[in-house]
């Protein structure tokens, strides 16, 4: 059977050891109180509720999955609903949100950390209060204040939880083709008209209310993403006086049956005319779902970063436990597959946590000057946090059924729901070929390349800086960045002439960047590991880095000459020859 | 929804003008009447069969699924049944058996063929047949006559089905723990004890007998490897007549739920003291069960080409008809993806189909040296093929979804099901890790290295006599031959004083390898499709050749220093600091 144990030792690490996230406190006015010792109090409650309250909800909420009824309503597995009341009075679904509206106040950074132990806990289970969280978002970003006063306090306590509608079955990549309509009201309020698909959360009983964030064009405006706007559509409209009033007319249709993730509900909504109210100034639709989007790009990663450490430290139990008849991780390959999950998650883990600590700075430092640099990390790590979790989490569960052999095929033994439950993270929220794009069309251009700039001067020094000790990684990597600066300069060169050229690779180029952003995350690790005491811990840390840099980083050089081979002329050749 | 079309037009391509599978007929007399005419024939009602009767069973079969009732039988999902008997009655069972046992007499590689289409349409069903000719194949090489004139006719004819008898809950990858006992009989017989698990076609009632071809230890006899045996274990007893008789001492005690091949049905198997007969020697099971498991690693490869060919063509359909706007093949990452999945697969193609040739040119070549020539290739082959083709189906079942995008999730696609599918392919018969092992620490020692030896030589030869208009592959195919080479012989340098350094990275060591096979391919094919008159197929054959050439050959060279870079310290490391 599948097993879950928080990795606190890890956490703790890259927290404090890696990343100095104690500077926080220190720095920012806002969480003068959430000292290192607050947060890793919250971060042990969180365990312990993750290891006896969700994990062992993970197997049963896939066997049952969710049920929709004649009524329109949804059931979801055994369990669930009390977790999530459970979860909610503990403060978990608001926690990183502002007091003024029902949150706890403490870092984006501690929420991820939650989110990340929920994520391999039950990552089905997690996207009840995510998707809360991104709808919060939404609105804190962009509603009104009465808006704001109507609905955030909910959402912050878990009374309530959220959804966004964006995607209808002609509109998946291309939210330029949403048709639902927004009618204007005399009362200033719209009635929204027309379906949406895979809506997350979008029907259940586990609380009081839904609130939908709709993405909707009103009548008369422009085609296009120019012409949409969004809008707060609630299950119950909410009474003056914060009671629930009448039920809207949005309804649940039907459910979709998945691959995995079967605890959540993806939902069919039909808009047959429901109320709702705009949120920000109308045709403002797409830039208010950025606001959202973006951090749920981040909470993707982390859903995928959950899972990632649920395959790896599954796989590491049983190729110590399981003889053939030595301990199979004393073959060759079992261990090289282990020390690649370890270098993947645990690198990958500093890249998540470093952006959601960016996104703390970038909200939250008193310095303007600290902001827009912490915010052009964020911008540029978002695709790279998004789609390395994810595309690792799909490579590590797939590979964790390998280091089970045939047993990981086996439903019982809980790994093939790794690979299943993993698999939809690459794909929402932005395609893995989606956030390449973004990173190689906008995140290089964005600001005169200031974010690249930076990343590039940053690694390279850490690099030359490296003692002599950690030339083992500090090489690789400045081969790494050479390569990969050679390929951005190539992107430089050839977008503007050949779009198509620079993007045939995009991600090729994304992984590389990645990799070399890991590859300096192991440098810090090393480095900080080399101090540490625990002897097996430093043993285990070094040798994982030692691995990194000899089997990872040099993948770099040729992701990046792949990029430079550009799209030759396969974007001429006529599709019907394919 | 998924669909499936026979690749016919590529199937003939491959065997006619890539392989001049032709020359079969001409040189080996066994074949003779099998001409191209007569295999075309065959192939054309195959494949009518696969898209009419099979495929309609895919997804119905995954979503019933088999079910053990509690008198021990096993259902199968609706259909399967009937779909079976037709099979049979075509003849397709025992296909390639020899006619003195009741087959077609056709070659193992129109069986293969066959296999590839049927593992497209249907892989959950395909292990029916596929499991009854390995044990065919068993019993064929190593049984009596008796046991021969008892057991093949019917199991050519598909009255009866087949299975192995190999895995026990202790003894996966490592068989030298196999503890079911066979205690001999006054009459010459034996009584089998033990317990059996993951067995294949177990139990079911689609035939009227099922012949299990068991692993099992004499008592007394050594421990280890050397002291296992082989029986035929009958489900019901055969009376000297061919009648059936009493039912045997196995069971079906429960069936496993897995991640996917839902339709086959996966038994835990009791041996009560059930009726064996030894196959072959004592103490020489384990020869006698490579013969089959050599076969059957073939057969896997062909599953996996099965569902390569399933995604590829689903997601080619798909990118040619989704919009948003414009056709997504048009979007460069879409396009290499879809690139990238015809090229692994009509690069995979013609691996497996050559390998099954060889095996043809082995087994019945009149000419000893050719006999000898073609099995060193099987032999070669073998782990190339199953871990190409079972990585590779892993691969594009993923990406498949990725082109699919979130529809790719929803189960009525189709798409999905395809990696659910896809992963026990690179579990059973030996993990992919196995098959990598079995690479380097067998084949490329194998008769002194002849086998790699003469690769290396074909291959050089025919990179460096390509006209000048296939320099645009023959040159990365030269220098990925140089860095093969050059990995080849640090193994050979490495492996006496180091097993482990050689062996760590194995299976990058694999996969260059193939890439290096699957170039040979692609020049192959690009210099048939020259000689083709059709425009669009030749546009797109050389295209393929073109995306091979720049984005998949070049990754041999970083594979290859990988797998030069050894194990470091890694496998002294204490398992504990992991």
């Amino acid at each position: 059977m599948a097993s879950y144990t928080a990795p606190l030792r890890e956490i703790s690490f890259v927290l404090n050891e890696v990343l100095k996230a104690g500077n926080l406190a220190k720095s920012v006015p806002n969480f003068a109180d959430a000292t290192p010792e607050i947060i890793q109090e919250m971060i042990e409650t969180a365990a312990k509720f993750v290891e006896q309250e969700l994990f062992p909800l993970n197997a049963s909420g896939d066997a049952e999955g969710c049920t929709r009824h004649p009524d329109n309503t949804v059931s979801v597995p055994k369990g669930f609903t009390e977790a999530f009341k459970a979860y909610a009075a503990n403060g978990f679904v608001g926690i990183s949100n502002p007091t003024e509206y029902g949150g706890l106040g403490m870092p984006y950074l501690l929420w991820k950390v939650v989110e990340e132990m929920v994520c391999s806990g039950n990552v089905a289970f997690a996207l009840y209060p995510g998707l809360t969280g991104g709808c919060f978002e939404a609105l804190h970003a962009s509603a009104s204040e009465e808006i704001k006063q109507t609905y955030l306090h909910k959402l912050s306590s878990g009374e309530w939880t959220g959804t966004m509608l964006l995607t209808e079955p002609q509109a998946g990549s291309d939210l330029a083709a949403v048709k639902t309509k927004a009618i204007p009201q005399a009362d200033g309020s719209y009635k929204l008209e027309g379906g949406k698909i895979f809506i997350t959360s979008g029907e259940h009983g586990m609380a009081d209310n839904i609130i939908h964030f709709a993405l909707a064009r009103i009548e008369g405006a422009p085609a296009g993403v120019k012409g949409l706007s969004t809008f707060v559509v609630p299950k119950f409209l909410v009474k003056a006086d914060g009671s629930l009033g009448e039920r809207n007319a949005i309804y649940c249709s039907a459910i979709e049956h998945k691959m995995g993730i079967h605890g959540s509900v993806t939902s069919v909504m039909n808009l047959d005319g429901a109320t709702g109210w705009i949120v920000g100034n109308p045709n403002e639709g797409i830039q208010n779902m950025f606001v959202m989007m973006n951090l749920a790009r981040i909470m993707v990663g982390f859903q995928g970063l959950g899972q990632m450490e649920l395959a790896t430290q599954n796989a590491l139990r049983y190729a110590l436990e399981r003889k053939q008849p030595k301990p199979i991780i004393d073959f060759p390959d079992v261990r090289r597959m282990i020390l690649q999950m370890k270098a993947m998650t645990e690198g990958a883990r500093v890249l998540a946590y470093e952006t959601a600590l960016y996104v703390d700075y970038a909200h939250h430092h008193p310095d303007p000057a600290v902001r827009e640099e912490a915010n052009d990390w964020v911008e540029l790590n978002t695709p790279l946090v998004k789609s390395t979790c994810t595309d690792g989490a799909v490579d590590l569960g797939s590979m964790a059924i390998q280091v089970y052999g045939g047993h990981g095929f086996i439903v019982e033994h809980g790994i093939e729901q790794i690979l299943r439950d993993s698999k939809i993270l690459c794909l929402y929220e932005g395609t893995n070929g989606i956030q390449a794009m973004d990173l190689v069309r906008r995140k290089l251009f964005l600001n005169g390349g200031r974010s690249v700039t930076r990343f590039f001067s940053l690694l390279n020094k850490a690099a030359a800086e490296a003692a002599p000790e950690f030339a083992f990684i500090a090489g690789p990597l400045k081969q790494a960045l050479a390569d990969l600066e050679s390929a951005t300069q190539w992107i430089y060169e050839t977008f503007r002439s050949k779009p198509e050229d620079a993007s045939f690779g995009c991600c090729d180029y994304q992984r590389a960047f990645a990799l070399t952003y890991l590859g300096y995350n192991w440098l810090r690790m090393a480095q900080a590991a080399s101090a540490q005491s625990d002897e097996l811990f430093k043993a285990g840390k070094l040798a994982t880095a030692h691995y990194f840099a000899a089997k990872l980083l040099p993948q770099v050089g040729g992701l990046c000459a792949t990029v430079k081979g550009g799209a030759e002329d396969f974007m001429a050749l006529p599709a019907a020859s394919l």
